[in-house]
């Protein structure tokens, strides 16, 4: 058996989606990539998560072949693919339809960057991206998503904004691996849900980017003085 | 004792509304249908769900008549039975008062289709009956509850939109199985409360027929992807 | 020790409105009353639910004078005892602060009829009293507010609209015994969380006297044909 | 060890927060004050909650300088230390990014007085701080949003209304001691939810201030005459 942490990592963030209340039945998926092999390792289609094991986890090449493993993997894989080829910056990417982000997502709105809870991980809006045409939708489907997606982050830093949402759809969060991703979709979860409320409480609601560039430093990069570092 | 495999689909169908927190007390049921031998099997009426077991399920024929049973059936047989008479490519019938779908089912309003979760389940949006006339209210009001829902799917495959929203009442959700419609009523609630968010978010909100077509085949019918098939 | 099946059965009606998630802390009380001996037992002031025993419950006469028991009566004594002075048919009285049932209070509307789920409990809207006067606060408060409720309640029978919301404070429901109140109280919890999504999807929502009619008439009264009666 | 009990009142009150669902992952922290030592004792950054034990709390001097304890405190620290400095009267602070109440600090709005539920607790509206400039934002952060609460609380008694919205943050609220300010911070969220909705149901609800007082002082002062006391 390959990848036996990878897999285990992906396994666990699965489970977090579950745990956090981010995933109706089969709803979400998780991955994560191996970086020197060009590896990815993917949750498999539409099988309950409290069947799922870690050694249920498909392994599949850059080119969505799968490499081992008897399932077949999770109908989002070519967005895994494309993120994963876009970022390199990344290790893990996660798919959910927590309702929250969905709303946001089926709105066509991206969350805009109302409080601190949200600069602590999101390093202004969390965008939405605009809707795919007929052809793409018609066409490979799944791949255009993902390019829908990198083409909304032109200009923005994938780890400094770890989430997008996608019109109609749903939102995908990614991170350094796995369980990074997971966090970061729990996150972003409860900063939609805060959104949906501060907006119908004020629409006009927003905060300066000097707030924006304290609460993120605070957490990321060298500067850096929450945690036990 | 007959009809026994029926019984504990039923059964565990109706468990499944308690479990997935769409049941306060007593408001909701399930049956299902043996259509060889032309018979309906549902809940008790106003039976607590814990005290519920398979054999308490009682046995109907198409008219409404007991012949198996020494509970009365829901109050809602007749609706259920004109629901079977009508769509007869469904083998199961949920009913529940679950917040959201119930909300929208006061309010009047389809659940226009927002989004994927939506379209992997519904292909449309999710039908509100007119009102009842006075006449059909003082009348044999359940099975005018079943006529009106018929009479709102004119047009409309009941198998590629399991579920209705009856106008100032609450929703029926329908299935190959009993235990099927019980998942797509789960699935309109959260379908639903995700609309009640997003159309707050944006009022014109909407995806297009390509998106909902695409969704809707990945999970439906001889194309399909999705899952381990 | 006096009327211990009405203390159990009250301290149980307290114990479901923690269970069912009506309760936080101790904001909430549930009540019975003994119309033989004309005495009311109530549940003790501030005191934690999870140390709640049935024989903690506090028996008074319709003086308020306690005739058994330690501990003080929850401060809206006084209110439980003007709703069982003017409504004799009932025997049991709850109060909480649930939240969606509080918020309509807090906005001093009445919960329109606005469907089913309401008309099977409720036989037309949920009212609410009118804001207490200056001179009403600041004098006998607590009697005041009973006062309130049922000047509100002139022409409106207390068994068909088993509960009420007081302005600016929160909801009290009631019924055949303690038990029935707290169901009641549940209830009105929840047509209050499906209210308050249907105006904001439809503010002109609504149903017809004939559906409220057949519905509340179908779980009450002579003709009724719900449940294994 | 130092402040044993100080240290298990701490930890309780961030146990308190979390098990009330205040707080998602590290999002939160709370603290408590000796005041003949003029040592506050706090919850270390970044730690997870269920690895969280009594004697990892942190003791600092009010200039923030670690006097026990191997973790650095809470990045929030300078802010509980103003809050100490500026209301002797209190013994513990708590602050969260609880999902209500921090949307009510995104809008920058403050929470009014809508109802007996918040009178209990605070007399009257609880106040949002306005936003910091630039410059305060890029220079002592933390501390500055203490006197950011400080400023606001000009006029107003802290022990009369425990707690704060700070403006695109998140809510802080304090008491005579830690584990009663996780109590009112848990009764700022409800009051928070309960003021959303009521907001949306009627934009101009308010109550009288002789309802507030007679609220407030029933809870407060030499006249209470709610609980066992």
């Amino acid at each position: 058996m390959m990848l036996l942490e990878l897999k285990q990592k992906t396994w666990e963030a699965n489970q977090d989606l579950v745990r956090r209340g981010l995933v109706l039945y089969t709803f979400g998926n998780a991955s994560g990539i191996d970086r020197n092999e060009n590896l990815v390792v993917i949750k498999p289609s539409g099988v309950d998560y409290d069947k799922l094991r870690p050694e249920h986890m498909v392994v599949c090449n850059m080119d969505g072949k799968i490499v081992e493993g008897d399932l077949r993997p999770s109908s989002d894989l070519a967005t895994h693919l494309e993120i994963y080829r876009s970022f390199p910056q990344i290790g893990g990417v996660v798919h959910t339809h927590s309702k929250n982000a969905t709303a946001w997502a089926q709105s066509g709105r991206d969350i805009p960057a109302l409080g601190t809870t949200h600069a602590d991980y999101f390093h202004g809006p969390v965008p939405c991206t605009r809707e795919l045409t007929d052809d793409e939708i018609r066409g490979d489907y799944v791949l255009n998503t993902g390019h829908a997606i990198v083409e909304r982050f032109q200009g923005i830093d994938p780890l400094a904004v770890p989430g997008v949402l996608v019109a109609g759809h749903a939102p995908f969060a990614w991170g350094r691996d796995p369980i990074d991703a997971a966090h970061n979709a729990v996150v972003l979860e409860a900063v939609a849900e805060m959104a949906f409320m501060t907006v119908l409480l004020n629409p006009h609601a927003g905060v300066s980017q000097a707030l924006l560039d304290r609460h993120y430093y605070r957490k990321h990069g060298a500067a850096a003085t929450y945690g036990q570092r």
